[in-house]
This record gives structure tokens, C-alpha cells and sequence, in this order.
């Protein structure tokens, strides 16, 4: 199918006390949803409100982002965490982000985890269970973001726990759909103007040229895209260019309604 | 004035990972209101979890606890702090403990600054006035425990936001109903007939005797207990027990709407 | 063979601020080695300082006991930890004890990972290695406290470091020398006398009845013991007065040289 | 009296984790001695393996930069701490760095508090107090970069620690030595000749034209210089330049033993 609207989410939120990390300022006008650190893995009450202040101005979505316990691995680290331990914090930390919504008048759009705890729930059901769990506690409509064909996509189809479809432009696939492990040449896509067409194929025609070069069927509302350098700020203005050129609005899913 | 009810709060919820501090599980058999901890000086999301779970099944009002960002030094510390990093680290906390009670059904009963952001705020207009700010920023409608006569009193008075007056069974008190020091002797009123025969004067009176020997008008409507020891709970039985004697019924304001 | 001596080692220094963990001043006066935590999964600074001084004063050898930076976790779980994070953290934690035995003029006498960091070790040559490194970089003389037959006992024997043989008195031995998964019926021994047996016949015969009821052959130069709970310090006691009475001298390896 | 020596110290290794501060890189190639932060305000293991790797590869000398235990705060916050704590959280912190300097087979050169550790001893001689105890009991002969004229200069020479004169190049001073308030005009120079003029006058002169225009004499053995941005680097490069023009050799410690 060809799709009349995707999304575009970006990490953000993730600068600490003194420490600045990201694009924000500039990345934040150029995608439509936001996924926000909530102070474990990153971000801090300041940080948190500051970002979703400015994910108002622009009109952009804003997204809960929980992560590990780790500051200094920043959430990228396995880290092998009990049901108990793993819902609470999840809680904690869409309960955080949510006031900061509240004070600011916006509505919490989605959920994506952070980092490793997203990438576990590739091949973890069990995990992942606790995931959707965690959010049908205290958010059942709220969608959470799952790579397709993933265990996190799975138990939420299962639970019944609303979700969007989440695409990478710069990653390669394997057939099954996941993604080509980074440790393999030719995982990430560099050139930016083979970025910006798999992103259209996948907007457009439901499809992705796999590493072995075969077309697979791949559903994508929302591209996942990166806030650090102006390199990819760049990219992000290419991919809007094409997405555009090929009739596709970008906007987070609150403006849609 | 003689009060015909009177809320008893204690500190709770400050367990920490493995490391378990007060006698939760009995005291909160014996008081009417839970100021829970947040993650800050004390307390995890899985501590705040079970808290409001316990609160909620003994029928005990819950507090947001919120404290300095020092679990090494429990809050108990003088800390500088700007008034951003101040309003947003309490709207944080605030957050943070609401989802819980939210998954629990219960409502956010009141708020209480923990140790030293409370101490500093008897004499810190500033300090009182972010405070104050930012609870009325997202829960406009949530009463703050005040000591008579302190700054956190007074601002909360001036910007409209509901307060109940805190008194202490145990602490002496000096003529202008601040507490007197710990450094100077008889701060601290070790006797449990004397601390129950105090609680019972204030409640039933609205007076204290001060460490002067002067008869000092004093309104209480909640009187802070401690969860620590075996001591402290029999001393709060004994509070019970005079109370009740006085005609006093123990209860938290949610309870009594 | 048959010991003339046995050291009994203990985790000690787990407090941290408020937070109290463990009976040390009991436990401190039973055994004749401790490991103190640094401050990354437990311990702080105060708490080491006075741990290494108690140490002293009763002539119990030092240990370092470094864990993942994970205290709300306890260093209890798995972390997926890179080589230059795991050597760097141990680095810092050994220097950080060291100077409080050179701050009391005692030496360092031994170190032993804590918790998942050390059962990591057990199957995961990778890890073993980047320890048993770290050690060699900055304390090539350090002894390692290590379970017979694990990876950390291979490769330190492998690299030169000396190590330690330590054995469990409260826990069931399968064939190959490793412990019965706590997962298991019978893993954990909880009769205080058929935990003195099995300590008396691992040091004075050189064997371990297994779980399938086989004499293996297991030597062991310490035994790790818990200080928690005053049955903890029944047991010890129990220990030490069957150990006596095996003609087996209670020492830490420092005192004996 | 005329100097033919100055040293040039800059805070350096506060980057954490992924959080990237300072430009370190650049300026160790412009300073002679470096503040190393240790993990209490800022820093990491992996940052202070690298960064007193990195002292050595330039010859700059090395320092122990405690601060306050905040890392959300930057250590930029007074905290009212006692005795026990201050002493132990600085021991620890030497602690730490210095097995790192062991790693390397640098010595340790120096000492300098961070932030508002340092800043509070300005005018708090008990706090003065604990910082050179601490240093007295591990490392008696470790020098202590202090201000001229406050009170941690005064407790370090009442009590024999060795200290080094530290001096701001970029900062007006008050006839009674101590800096200009930052909430006073003209309390920081920004123009970058003044600045290099300020400092050539108070190595070659020994004095310093103070806010009010008169000439103050001022010993200075270091000057206070800053690694965060392009433009401080200039700046350096000019102080550096004028220094060289004066006759000034820029040299820390270790290198004119």
C-alpha cells in the first residue's frame, strides 16, 4: 500500500545536567514525533520539560522513551532485569515524562524504549511481555513503537496494546525483516540518497529491497531517524525532499487526528 | 479549638533496592497518612509501587515525599539549588508517585517536602515560593504540609495553595511555634506520656507549652510520627490510645470527605 | 590433603549512606577475611573507611569486592559490560579501597569479583580474562579469590595471577565441580550441622559428597560465608567450633605469612 | 618578584559516559598541568584511564580534581557536608585517580577542589579544615592549588601541606585579593589582551591592577585557564605567546623537578 502520511521519530531529550548531547533545537523542526528521555538511561527533570515545551512549539508528538537503570552505559548495555523490576521502572518513568505533558498541555502520543531495552525485545518474549504489560497498566491506548516481525510487535498484537509499525531508512533487512546485525558490512546504509529511496519504497510501495536483494513486503508508519550531527540533519532534510516529491506528508499521529 | 479528627503522617516508602529502612508493614497499620518517597533521597519505583499498594489496602492517604536528588545523603543536606532544578525535580517526583496511585485507584492525598527541602523552606521565602509554584503549577489542588508560622506557611497562604497545619508530638517548641533546635537541650521530648500528653493539648486545645513554660496557641490538623524503631510504635499506640481517650478520631483528610 | 588452616571469607561494607546492610560488627569478630564493597553496587566512602578500620583492629585480611555500577540492582544481574568498561571499573574500585588500607596501614590482601560479576566469570572465559587483566595492570600480586573449575580460576592460572581456591559450605556441588543451580531442589543446604560436615571433610579431606551422592575431589583454601542474620552467626560459630575441633586454625592469609 | 616559571592548569576528563565535555584533546597540547575529575561531579573510569594517559603522552602534570558528590549538579552547588563525608568522598576520589597514575607510572602532582568545594573554602575555614586533613592523612606531601588569601590557603600553610598560588587571568580582583562576584560588572575580562596582560603583570610584577585601580601585590605560580570552547583556545594560545615574549617558561611542576 501506499501510505499518504509516515512519521518521523528522533531521540530526544537526552542532555544531562551540564552535559549536552543531540541536535535538539534544530532536529525537533524537522520531524514529527519525539521520543523523550525520562531521566534512567538519560535526560533530567529540566531536560524533560524543556523538550517537551519545545516538541509543542513545532507541533511535534511527543513520546515516552524509558531505558535501563544505566546513565553511564546510556540504556545501551543488555542488562538482564526481573518482571518486578522491569514494569516498575517503566511505570516511573511514563508517569515522569506524562506531568511534564500535563504542565504543558500536550497529550503523551506513543511509547518507544530506549536502547537496549528495545533491542532485547527483538527475540524476548518474556521481556517484552512486560513491556506491553507495563503500559496497558496505567496507558492501555497509549501505541507503542515496535519493529515489525519483532517479539515486542507480537505480544502487543497479542495484548491488544494499540502499536506503529517503526522503519529504518538506514539499516538493511534480512529477509525475516529484522534488521542486518551492524557487525555485517553493508548493515548501515551511508550514502544518503539510497537512505532517502528506501524510505520511499517503504512509504510508498510496502516494500524493502533486502541484503540479499530480494523485495519483501514491509509496512512502515514511522522512520526512525538520528538528531547528533548536521550530517543528519542533512539526510533528515533530503528524506523530506523525496518523501514530498513522492506525494507523502510527513506529521505525528496527534496531528492526524 | 478542639478538633474533633487528626491525621497521622509518617515518612515512608524509603526502602532502596535491596536496602530496607522503617517498619512499613506496621506502621502504616497505625497512621492515617503515607508521605512516599520518589526516587530522589529514597525510594525505587518498585518501593513506591508496593507503598501505594499498602496505603491503599489500609485505607492510609497518600503523599507525594519528594527530597534533594542525594540518596547518599538521604536529603538530609543543605543544597543550593536554582529555582528551575528545584520546581522541576519536585514536578518530576510529583509525576512520578501519581501514575502510581493512578494504577492503583487511589488519589494523591497531599504533598510534603522531604528533611532539609522542607528545614530550609522554615526560613527561605525563595525556596518556599518554587515550592509552592511548582505543585501549583500541575496540581493546583493538592495540600501541602506546612509548619505554623514557617515560610513554606506563608507562601502557600499567599498563592492560594491548600495547606494543613503539621505539628510535632515530640519536639519542643519556642514562643514564635518554630521548633526548637536539636543542639539545645530538651529539643526532643523523649517521654511518651509527655509527647502524647503534648499531641493531645495542641489537638484538643489548639495549644502548646512552650520550651518557655508559656501557654502558645497552636493549630495542628496532622502530626508527624516516625516509622523507624519498635519504640516508635509503641509510642504512637499510646498517641492512639490518648487520642481516642480525648474523643479524637484518627483519620486522613481523604477519609473524611 | 588435609589443611592445617582455612580462611573464612565474608562480603562486608554493603551500607551505604543511611542505608544499613548486614550485621559487619558481628560477623567481623567470626571470620578472618573480608570484602569490601566500593561503591559501585554497594559501599560508600564512610562505610569502607570504618570497614577497613574494623578490619584492622580485629586482624581480618582486605579485600577488594568490586561489582557492576548497578546499586539499585545490588550488582546482582547480568550486564552486558565491554572490556575497556569492566578493566576501568575494577582499576577504580581496587584504587579507591587501596588507599583506605594504605590510609589504616593495612594491605590489600585479596580480591574477589561480587555477585553476577563473579558468577559471570564462571562459564565466560571473555570476561574472566578482562579481570583477571585489570588485576595484573595495577596489583600483579594480588590474589584472586576464585571457584575451582570456573573460567576465573582457569584463566588467572593461565596469566599468573594468584589465585585462591573458595569453596561454599552451604551449597550442593555437581560432578564437574560447579554449583547446583539454585533453580534445584537440595542447591542450597540449610541444616547448619550438614554444612559444618561438608566443611570439615572439603578442608581436612580434600572432597565434596556431590549432589548425585559421588566423592569428588575439591580443594578449597577459604570458604565464603554470609553475615545477615543472626542464624548466619550461629552457623559460623558452628563452623569455626567443628573446624577446631578438626585440628583446622582459622586464618586469613595475611596472618599467616 | 619576577617568575621565569608558570604552570598553566586546566579541569579536564569530565566527559561521562557518552556525554562529551570539553576540548580536551586540544588543550592538553596548550597547559602543563591537568585537574582530573574522578567520578564524583563529572569523569569516569574509562575518561580518567585516557585522560592521564594522555597527561603523560604531553608531559602535563597530574591533578586530583575532587568534587561534590552531584553529577546532575556539575558539582556547582554549595552542599553543606560533614566532616566524615567531606574527608572520605576526598580520600576516595585520590584514591581512585591515583591507581590510574600507578596504571601509567606518572606521579600525582597536585590536588585542586572543584567547583563549589572549592569556592566555599573561600570564607569556611572548617571546611578548609577537612579538605586538608583528608589530603594530610593519604598524601602529606601532594601540594594543594589554592587562591591567595583564602582560607583553605591559610589552613593549608598553618598545617604544612604544600601548596602552589593559583591565579585567574579572566577574573578582576578586590584589593583584599579575593575575586570579583560574577554579579558584578567587570568581574570577568573578556577581552583576550587584557587578559594575557593581567596575567604576564602578575608572573613578572607580582601584582595585579585590582577593580578599583590600585596595584596589589599577588603571587601567582599557576594560572586557572578553561578547555571548553575555539575561542579559549586562542585565548591560551595568546597567553602562552605573551608569556614567551616576557621571558616565561610554561612548565608544570613535575617538569622542573
Amino acid at each position: 500500500m501506499s501510505r499518504k502520511y509516515i512519521d518521523l521519530n528522533c531521540d530526544m531529550g537526552e542532555s544531562f545536567g551540564v552535559y549536552k548531547l543531540g541536535m535538539d533545537e534544530e532536529v525537533i523542526k524537522l520531524i514529527s514525533s519525539a521520543n523523550i528521555a525520562c531521566g534512567f538511561h538519560a535526560g533530567d527533570p529540566n531536560v524533560m520539560d524543556e523538550t517537551v515545551r519545545r516538541a509543542k512549539e513545532y507541533g511535534v508528538g511527543v513520546g515516552v522513551h524509558p531505558g535501563f537503570p544505566d546513565l553511564i552505559g546510556f540504556g545501551r548495555r543488555d542488562m538482564d532485569i526481573t518482571k518486578k523490576d522491569l514494569m516498575n521502572m517503566i511505570i516511573y518513568q511514563i508517569g515522569a515524562l506524562n506531568i511534564f505533558c500535563q504542565k504543558h498541555g500536550v497529550p503523551l502520543q506513543h511509547i518507544k524504549p530506549h536502547g537496549n531495552m528495545n533491542n532485547m525485545c527483538d527475540h524476548n518474549k518474556e521481556m517484552a511481555t512486560h513491556i506491553v504489560d507495563a503500559v496497558l497498566e496505567v496507558k492501555p491506548d497509549l501505541p507503542i513503537y515496535v519493529k515489525p516481525n519483532s517479539d515486542l510487535h507480537r505480544v502487543a498484537e497479542e495484548k491488544g496494546l494499540p502499536f506503529v509499525l517503526e522503519v529504518y531508512a538506514d539499516r538493511a533487512y534480512n529477509n525475516d525483516l529484522t534488521l542486518v546485525s551492524r557487525k555485517i558490512p553493508g548493515a548501515v546504509i551511508t550514502d544518503p540518497h539510497t537512505v532517502a529511496e528506501q524510505a520511499v519504497k517503504i512509504v510508498t510501495e510496502g516494500k524493502v529491497t533486502s541484503i540479499t536483494g530480494e523485495e519483501i513486503p514491509l509496512q512502515g508508519e514511522t522512520i526512525c531517524v538520528h538528531g547528533d550531527t548536521p550530517a543528519q540533519m542533512e539526510l533528515i532534510k533530503l528524506l523530506r525532499s523525496k518523501l514530498a516529491d513522492a506525494g507523502v506528508t510527513i506529521s505525528s499521529f496527534t496531528n492526524r487526528k
